[in-house]
């Protein structure tokens, strides 16, 4: 039920992600000189596929605007093959991925195990890169965060809240390394004249990541910690070193660290209201919640806990929500991002 | 244990074919021709990789191959990469493969799920294929066999002895479809010049499954099954209904279906004493029977049946050792072929 929340949740991220990058294909895509260059082959590659079936619908989504595209210029569409390339962590259930693919699909599908931060695809062999909700997940948590004789040491809180200077450095500073090596491996990657569409959360320009839903939603979850650390269920000292490796970008970081980088222009950007919108409805935010960090505490604390500490939370967010107003600040950004590969 | 036998023994045939593959690739691999005209990538698939290790054995032996080909003809080797495609059927446990992935490797690693009796991969996009104990499996159970009021019913038989004409052929039917399936699919999926690599398990020319260790396998197979029947411990009707969808075919039988399909050259063929040879070792048969079979036992009769049957198979085996001689023509051949793929 938790998971069915998050994956409506996801999939409406791919929904709102859906005119960006048809419009995009449509316009921005060479695809004559793309598929001429590699025998009428269309290579999609997706990363943080998870299991299915937001993936589905974004590849679908994808498939369908460069056949469109394709159509205008050729007489027989049928002769453009897809190959889709869905990437995740080695961590990922590749299995259900699999056995949830479409029957008959329009591609030939293929898994590819490890971390986007790095290497996956050989020298310009994809044509269309694609990742929804997996780019805010950093690739370790930062260095000095959980030293606890560091200036960095961020004890007393679980995430980036971004009010205490040294701790925002440290994850700014992962944040920038991660999307370095990020856009350097895809620029490898991928063809040039390529596209990449990027769809993550993000903040509001100057608003720290504390005043927002998301923030709020970290904030109880670190206090029912603290709550149950009092009470001697858990430790005080696991809780201090609990540090999600998270970082949730403004437009203007992304968009500096792109130009930065320097291998690819950006084509389109926009933002609009994005999950944390749910945050006043209780029920479904408590899902949700569940279903993104069941598996963190779980590693980090093991399991007894886990039921307790979920109607903590939900009772804990229910009981403090008329202390907040609903003004649009507090909504967490979806940033959607189309880049072209600059022709070396 | 059993599954540690049952490696060793697929082990075996990975090294027994690993000469005949790496003098194929420094003979008749025109690597110039190939790699050129795909941005210097190679692109390897290895069909029925089951979760390895020997998936990744064969890869090496393959990639170690082209590299020293490469070596001779380029200054600067660095520039080739390898991607590798491990395919199996939807059901094999991809999570186990890629868990078990050598780090760090020397290929860029692809899981892609689905049959090879169907297409796998675009046109015309991988430049070396291998497949290894793998195409004796058939796509499913030949038509007929199972049904009672037909000739070809082989009701008394769980697989194809080969000396009940209208069961022979109605194996051999299917796997002539089959095989010219396979062949079809993959000279679209191979560039011109690629090869393709085969190890299977085959008979003698003329002498009929029953006679080889293999079939006496199966008829100890068969015959505690009926015996279990007689107990009452399982059904006759579910005896009689078990048919193994397996094929192992003469090198004669295999040569001509490839030389009638067309689009293959036979570049090497080679024949020696195949998996058989442990035959008369009757604990190690068992472990590597037991592995082979358990799962099929299973999802017929139920995992109840399981232990008693394998505790039957290994009495029963070595209580009728004494009645075999050790002639050569018992022993099951593995046949190893390298094909190239015409150029159309």
């Amino acid at each position: 039920m938790a998971e069915m929340g998050k994956l409506a949740m996801l999939r409406r991220a791919v929904d709102d992600a859906k005119k960006i990058i048809s419009e995009a294909i449509a316009d921005l895509l060479d695809i004559e000189k793309l598929t001429l260059e590699s025998s009428n082959r269309f290579q999609i590659a997706d990363l943080g596929c998870a299991t299915g079936p937001n993936t589905f619908y974004a590849v679908e989504n994808i498939i369908e605007a460069v056949a469109n595209k394709y159509k205008i210029k050729h007489k027989n569409p049928q002769t453009l093959e897809y190959q889709v390339f869905f990437n995740d962590r080695i961590d990922n259930d590749f299995n259900t991925l699999f056995r949830s693919l479409p029957f008959p699909r329009p591609y030939f599908a293929v898994g590819v195990p490890g971390s986007f931060y790095g290497r996956l695809f050989p020298t310009e062999s994809i044509h269309f890169m694609h990742s929804s909700n997996s780019l805010n997940w950093l690739s370790r948590v930062p260095n000095y965060v959980g030293d606890i004789n560091s200036p960095a040491w961020n004890g007393s809180s679980i995430y980036c809240r971004g009010d205490a200077k040294e701790v925002a450095e440290a994850y700014l500073s992962q944040y920038k390394k991660d999307m370095e090596t990020f856009l350097n491996a895809r620029a490898q990657e991928l063809v040039g004249g390529g596209l990449m569409a990027l769809v993550l959360g993000g903040r509001q320009d100057g608003v720290p990541l504390c005043q927002t839903n998301m923030g709020k939603t970290y904030d109880f979850l670190g206090s029912c910690l603290f709550d149950m650390a009092t009470e001697g269920i858990i430790s005080k000292e696991k809780v201090e070193s609990l540090n999600l490796p998270q970082y949730y970008p403004s437009s203007s970081e992304i968009e500096e660290l792109i130009n930065t980088n320097g291998c690819f222009c950006i084509e389109k950007m926009e933002t609009f209201p994005g999950p944390g919108k749910h945050f006043y409805d209780v029920q479904m935010w408590s899902m949700i919640v569940r279903a993104g960090f069941e598996a963190i505490l779980q590693n980090h604390f093991g399991s007894e806990m886990v039921e307790d500490f979920f109607e903590r939370y939900a009772k804990k967010h229910a009981d403090n929500l008329f202390m907040f107003d609903r003004s649009d600040v507090q909504n967490l950004l979806q940033i959607n991002i189309v880049l072209k590969r600059k022709v070396c």
